[in-house]
């Protein structure tokens, strides 16, 4: 069973997924929560996280989660706002660092998912499509993201796929235009 | 020339592709033959060929064939029954570290395709989305497996890329569907 | 503002993106000149571009400019004419070896594009779909890769995606078929 109200927004890095999974959030005309799932670790990523606050622009209530995401997204969830979730390969690679067991924990989220009573964007990376890494973590890594990736897919009424900033609808509920 | 009978399906590590060729294959009613192109040659490729076997399920029959794939596929293939190839890219690396003619061996592939007298579905990985590899055997594969697939998909009257699990139709029949 | 007259076409390594942007350049009928923006600097290099060559056959203009790319574009665009730039790629390479600053350089062609009087091809790599590099250098690449893919597909008309030589619209003049 699939919740009609969650759409995983996938791609690469820098592709602008996170930027259209926003302007879909602002689009809805609905109330706006961030719910970061990390905190940054080094100046690399702060300035990364920095430009992605910037881009977003005010008009978001932000939460942040670095384990807990199905719990945050159940109590952040409701019909009058959008959860906006940036993002899953960050998620993961906390619950890897934490070793949490991946398995119980992407159950964890794609039941709430399931049960969500209002609309949720989630954003992910596509790490997959390169060769393969000599490193075995990275390997390891690359294979939890796709699982996961499969995993919140099956549970999404929608699945966008971002390159180049253009989004294409590999999953739908058969409705031509992507919206919330 | 393409083969109405061939399909190909594309994707990253861990996108789904393998489990989509094998729902194809149930669907279509047929009996079905796997062709895998390689023995495990290490540990953690035994437990990724189990765990794809495990998925798979009963109802197949199962063939080994590291490097006559074309061979292989014309003594398989029939109008009563769909062969799987599970996967290009572990064929392509047995023929590099065997030291075959690519060239040669991707065109006897290509020809036993346009010769299918029934249908086949062929799984490949995408491998050059990532940064250019440091090590220049990488490159050479990378290279390698793009001209491959892009020799395959042009025999074949399907080419479905997929991520997250999902599947998208690249080059098809004109119909709407996703069908053997 | 996007230009009627610009389609970028985006894909990985050997997906046939350079294939296809040159097939759409011969079937346009108009003169065509291929903007190079790079020279050779190694042997695998040259091997790649005399590969590519070959493939392009005769009927081609072709001019070299490894830098000033809107410039070259302005000079040589027209209305009897299709200018096909192979690739953005090795041009993001050149500027950040010549230490230029390529918000500002990404600004001049973003405004050349958009003042075209003629119809443009722009091929373009993505690298951002595989495991996050070690290396800082190639991070940085990638970043600026994606944000210059963004840049440019947001102005010009049409957006192609190509893996395994197969074409797919992620932006179009909402015309079904894709041409020049």
């Amino acid at each position: 069973m699939t919740s009609g109200n969650a759409t995983l927004v996938t791609g690469g890095a820098r592709s602008g997924k996170s930027r259209f999974a926003e302007q879909l959030c602002v689009r809805s005309g609905l109330d706006r929560i961030y719910l970061a799932t990390g905190a940054p670790f080094d100046d690399e990523m702060k300035a990364r996280i920095d430009a992605h606050q910037a881009q977003r622009g005010v008009g978001w209530t932000t939460i942040e989660e670095g384990l807990d995401l199905a719990g945050a997204v159940m109590r952040a969830a409701g019909p009058d706002c959008v959860v906006l979730v940036d993002c899953l390969t960050l998620w993961l690679n906390n619950l890897m660092m934490a070793e949490c067991d991946l398995a119980a924990e992407t159950a964890r989220l794609t039941d709430a998912i399931r049960g969500l009573n209002g609309p949720c964007v989630l954003v992910s990376n596509e790490v997959g499509l390169g060769i393969v890494p000599e490193n075995r973590l990275a390997r390891t890594f690359r294979d939890a993201q796709g699982r996961l990736n499969q995993d919140i897919a099956s549970v999404c009424a929608q699945v966008v796929f971002v390159a180049a900033g253009q989004p294409l609808l590999m999953k739908s509920r058969q409705e031509p235009e992507i919206t919330l």
